[in-house]
């Protein structure tokens, strides 16, 4: 769409059904349950309900970083949110994340179990229950700077750039150039940050590094939207070898499978129980019920 | 705008600058610094350079609350950053922020000043710094999900529908639906989760409420894009309640005139050096220079 406006708003918005996209089906203007729905659980200490978006895998590489250290304490149970079946809006996981948006935790190691929603809450929370990925001192903020950066700045990426250039029912130049031009800033701000540091926060890889690379990793990998050459992400010289390197560490190649339904059959582990579930794989386990 | 699609994007996305909106002068596809400039310094422990848009006020309330606990070790110099002016990308401001935007903010008590940006690490860096609003033990996990919540949901409202309603040059009625459709359900969670919750981590008002009032609670109370009426927002009784008594602190009532620069001249306080700067307050000292 290039065209001159010709639409003017009505006083008081109205929810029209025939407007909606191809996310129609989960796209509501008012939030909370919509059915009854029991979560599963597992006996770890953590159980996760999730889908291996980039949201989503930001804490399945994170608990795989806690348990490639040798914590045990961060053993986990990861359980499957279908989001295109609107499972995000049964009443169990409606308990955890009133958002209604994937990946929500409980940590069951409290009497009451401690419920956790938003990405980046989740990561800073295990960086602080089990001191890693997590630099002290003066880098801390930085760190924290980072993650936030993150958070503020996907739903660009994601709502403003991925919706309009690869799901909108129609392509409108005004928003593809906008989020484009918005996306590669960030990346620019990266590529700039990273040419002077080997991780976000320096010599240390840390949460930041476990928020951004699945999203703006993924992106320069061509792994999102396939934009890598609308964006040109090859430019982005420090950002390339930052995510190539990340994309190579064991704990993030067995994070990007957990919760995950799409894609080549070998790359889907629909849930993750035990660390063994990475090595029995077979087309059965696969199979979620 | 609401014809058919007639808009392919081209393989590789270039600038044109003929297509930018309002915020043109600002918007680059590029980071870094583009001019020059040294920042001021004041004596305070905190130097904050900011604006009082939703995300600087967060900030500003932030001091101010912090500062009428009594709390002195908080005391701060506000400078002015006019993003209409470019200042956000001076080569002072980038060196803290390189993401050029703000608030970003100094903290000087430390041999080499420590560097923070994005407004929701500045107000976990003082919430932990000072132990203060804060919860402890298991609602500390609740207030960084609200926290975050407000970090990755407000680009929904501000870059989202405040662009598309307000600031686009064209009218794009899929925008405008999309993102008002967000906007409502963003504000019925916080409607709902208010109707238990008299803060939204219960009994305590904390960071999570500082930071998610200067978007949600400007919006109901028609501070934002002047769109009230469009969303309804009368019917977010609770959200309303909760901005009202917000809005009455008086920590509040000072944060939101901290480099504030527009509408009426006694609600603005271009640079904040010391608590009488409130009384103080003339014509002459709301000229900048």
């Amino acid at each position: 769409m290039s065209e001159k406006n010709s639409y003017i708003p009505p006083k008081i918005w109205q929810w029209n059904t025939d407007n909606e996209g191809n996310w129609a089906n989960i796209n509501r203007p008012t939030s909370g349950a919509t059915h009854n729905k029991v979560l599963e659980k597992g006996k770890h200490p953590f159980q996760l309900y999730s889908l291996a978006t980039p949201n989503g895998v930001k804490v399945t590489i994170m608990f795989e970083e806690l348990l490639s250290l040798g914590i045990k304490e961060a053993e986990y149970d990861a359980f499957l949110i279908d989001i295109s079946q609107g499972e995000q809006f049964g009443s169990g996981f409606v308990d955890i994340n009133p958002n209604s948006k994937i990946p929500a935790l409980l940590d069951q190691t409290h009497e009451d179990a401690i419920r956790l929603f938003e990405s980046g809450s989740i990561l800073f929370y295990l960086a602080e229950k089990f001191n890693a990925f997590m630099p002290s001192q003066e880098k801390r903020a930085e760190c924290m700077s980072w993650l936030f950066w993150q958070m503020g700045s996907a739903p660009y990426l994601g709502g403003g750039f991925g919706h309009f250039y690869a799901y909108a029912p129609v392509k409108i130049e005004y928003c593809i150039d906008r989020f484009s031009m918005e996306v590669k800033r960030q990346l620019d701000v990266l590529d700039k940050h990273l040419d002077k540091n080997h991780y976000l926060c320096g010599e240390e890889y840390t949460i930041a590094d476990i928020a951004i690379w699945p999203w703006y990793g993924a992106l320069v990998l061509n792994r999102l939207y396939n934009a890598a050459e609308f964006l040109d992400v090859e430019s982005y010289k420090n950002v390339m070898r930052w995510a190539k390197e990340i994309d190579q560490r064991p704990a993030v190649k067995r994070g990007v499978m957990v919760n995950k339904t799409w894609g080549d059959l070998a790359t889907q582990l629909h849930e993750r129980h035990d660390a063994n579930d990475f090595l029995e794989r077979t087309q059965d386990k696969l199979t979620r019920d």
